[in-house]
């Protein structure tokens, strides 16, 4: 996600709510999940075991960096909810692409690029969580 | 979906654990997520201030659609938590559409789509703990 | 593609140039490309030679639906470009899933999905070529 | 898109008749799709008259970059006709975004981004027929 685009959505974004989110910490968070759908796309047409959560993990990355662009017609709670079904598949693709690391490069890069989307969706969900109080 | 293509599935796909799944509780769902993703296509493009709700909805609903089409790479608690994320942004937007039902038919017809996704995911939910148990 | 949701959107949105469009024909083929993204998405778990022209098909499949949902946002010449992409996808996606057709049921009904898809498709761009003339 | 998953992803899958592509032009109209994806998902929710056109637009891109990153599934015409609608797609939405571009910097970055996807799908274009003839 370029900067000044961020810079301008959220200057010109109604924000419900939201006006009080870190925005570098959400623009991490954003460029974590883009990354982690590529990676899962390419390791998806390997063919290999971990194919069909590569392919859930993309669709899931895609979903949740297009809700976050967006930055209204959301809760809280239902980013939240998002957010730790996000985490859930990241985890589980990490694991299963993480079992062939040794033998595929690509498998590799996806499982690091899943355990980055994970940590930067709990980092965005700790950031929710301390606005919250 | 059409009911020989998920037989077909149900006796031809590898289901990592989802053995025992009630396939027409899953068939229900994933027929409701397919019309609540139409629905808020629809109800996106007309500028009310359901708009956004409606593109989340939309994304999260085929995200959930597939992933269920899937069936595979996949575990029943990641499962969970992806319908935990679809049925809260459901209900949230059904209850931004049904704000302006009297206004708009397209609106009133996306909160009665996104009541039957929510309830449809509730039930597919219900079924899995059943199945756990 | 529920038939009241249709009415609500032809007679509630926009249309872009559109008006005269042929509302039976775009149904149809709404219809076709949902059902054709369903069967792409289940036959590319399967992880047969075909499995990555389903990813690809699923993909354009999907887009091309929304885009009819939204019916604004559009000129006829982009909607025909659209469909060009469309039609040849499904066509090589259907090409690949009828070699093995005789020893998967999932890759016969897929290839199935895609001709409906590809025929609907070319209805649906007659109906523009004769609306424009 | 991370150049070392490229090159992994380069050496390691079956390119189907694509093994004299130019890696780094692909490269180039991958980032391309993806920030005009991202910039098309920011304005649509602004709620102006280039919203829909940008809803498009962005399920187009994202489309596109998935299938380049597959890179499998696929034969050149089919990925000739793809581009050609991305293009045709990203021009209609970057002249409905330029319109307002004066009174929004969201607007004139995702016409921009649309601009610069246009221009890079069309290299991919002409590094495709050079590589036929």
């Amino acid at each position: 996600m370029d900067s000044m685009m961020m810079d301008a959505m959220a200057s010109e974004m109604k924000t419900s709510g939201m006006e009080m989110m870190d925005m570098a910490v959400m623009q991490a968070c954003i460029d974590a999940c883009a990354a982690c759908e590529q990676a899962c796309t390419v390791c998806s047409t390997q063919m290999m075991d971990c194919s069909v959560a590569c392919m859930n993990c993309a669709d899931m990355c895609g979903a949740m960096m297009r809700t976050m662009l967006r930055m209204q017609g959301m809760t809280a709670p239902v980013m939240m909810s998002m957010l730790d079904a996000c985490i859930a598949m990241c985890r589980m693709c990490m694991d299963d692409c993480q079992a062939h690391a040794e033998h595929s490069d690509v498998c590799r890069m996806c499982a690091q690029a899943c355990r980055a989307c994970m940590d930067a969706c709990m980092e965005m969900r700790d950031a929710m969580t301390k606005m919250a109080s």
